[in-house]
């Protein structure tokens, strides 16, 4: 090869992997921000804006106490019958234990969540979360809660 | 960019995004081969043969009814604990509901376990596993069983 030639693929090595590390720590800042604004919706007791963060696919998978289901409306309706009021949704706090960012496009989460309620009947438990870009757009597409 | 530079550039990226996609068939086999041959040791009572795909490290994640619990060593106590006899240990089965090569080290795997027991106490859940590669080794870093 070249000594031109061994340059340019040089150059490219070197700027993927700093264009990387650059975009990590900015994908991985939008994800928590993401977790934050869930946190708000949730507290308002806005289930729709906490489900914005799911992807909107039949494919999307939660994986909790009933095992695997499938799909955003059915994680939707599952979050409605588990917490059908503002009372039973209480205030949620999740608590980000690890963030990784595995590739351009994907962020494994390990995450707690505590909730708690007027009634003291409070909750707490460990996600992990894989997030992936889709067209610009962050979103949960398998969220493990126990 | 003179042509022949961009002919090296476009070779480039193209050999990668193809030794890549042959890569990912080869890894997630490898994969499943281990889960295999983890369901083997656990089915001979053999505790440490099954915590051999375990990352040897304090940062391995175990995340199952307790919380998170951190290490291998803690992992393996945490076994030994939970099934002390080869009769708790049952008979194991894996199914691997996806498996997804997210990066050149790393596979994530979705799937449920089915425990069999002589005395009719059967157990069964759902996993994630995040495997990486270790100098040429997979191994689990973060298990969350339910």
């Amino acid at each position: 090869m070249k000594k031109s030639h061994l340059f340019i693929v040089l150059s490219l090595v070197l700027l993927t992997k700093f264009s990387f590390s650059q975009k990590v720590s900015i994908d991985v800042s939008e994800v928590k921000k993401f977790m934050i604004l869930q946190e708000e919706a949730w507290n308002e007791g806005n289930l729709e804006g906490f489900m914005k963060y799911y992807w909107k696919s039949d494919s999307l998978k939660f994986i909790g106490s009933k095992g695997i289901s499938w799909g955003w409306q059915t994680t939707l309706d599952n979050y409605k019958k588990s917490y059908p009021t503002k009372a039973a949704m209480g205030t949620l706090k999740f608590e980000v234990t690890e963030a990784e960012q595995l590739n351009n496009n994907s962020v494994f989460i390990i995450g707690k969540y505590f909730l708690k309620r007027a009634d003291g009947n409070d909750a707490n438990g460990v996600f992990t979360l894989l997030w992936k870009k889709f067209k610009g757009r962050w979103l949960i597409v398998v969220d493990h809660t126990s």
